[in-house]
């Protein structure tokens, strides 16, 4: 099993209302808004047609979103592809190389996910999903 | 107007044949390969249901991607999203704030294409594009 689609792309924002008001624009959309408190972080979502732009900041310090906007700043955070079956795509992945950190665990929405250590993808932070409720 | 679907995601490596070889054993396709001369870049396109991953390469010293490296090394370089009609939604888009950089210009596969700058998208290089005759 690979990572055949996109599910959404996560972009962290140190100020939540002031981004959502730029990607309104852009979007011409207006987001749903979820609170994840037991990981710190508040999540405005942008439905496009085939993929989820979520804005995420941190209601809390310390959070890992917290780190990495004091690291880096706002900016794109990570991309979450889609996989029919987690468990074996993840053991594949860990075979190739690939080192998973994070999971899998349960998800927003009813999907299973984990991430992939940027250290093994070029940087890129990546989030393997599978399952889950909604379209995209 | 407005971005209404995820066209494709920019990633800048240093590396290109590793990066493929990366990829490879994420997306589990094959890419296809595109050389654009006069930008001085070399393109590893990989097709998945909902989105084009395009890894880029420089092939000259000097280019935005050599750059962009040397500053930042390997990672997410920009998100494409796709509206109908870029002129009008450029257009917008400048009336409220964002400075639109590098476009109206035809870019790969019969788009129009255009960015905007990432001081006004919450350092997100956003590229816009419409048109083209791929279907992703």
């Amino acid at each position: 099993m690979s990572l055949s689609r996109i599910n959404h792309i996560g972009i962290a924002v140190s100020d939540l209302e002031k981004a959502v008001s730029t990607f309104k624009k852009l979007f011409g959309v207006d987001p749903e808004y979820e609170t994840l408190e037991d990981r710190g972080l508040r999540v405005a979502i942008f439905r496009l047609e085939n993929v989820r732009v979520e804005l995420t900041s941190p209601i809390r310090e310390g959070t890992a979103i917290d780190n990495f906007l004091k690291k880096r700043g706002d900016g794109i955070h990570h991309l979450a592809f889609e996989t029919n079956d987690i468990e074996s795509t993840l053991e594949r992945l860990k075979k190739e190389g690939f080192e998973v950190i994070d999971g899998p665990r349960e998800g927003a929405e009813g999907y299973l996910v984990a991430f992939l250590h940027p250290r093994t993808t070029n940087r890129v932070l990546i989030e393997v999903v599978s399952g889950g409720r909604a379209s995209h």
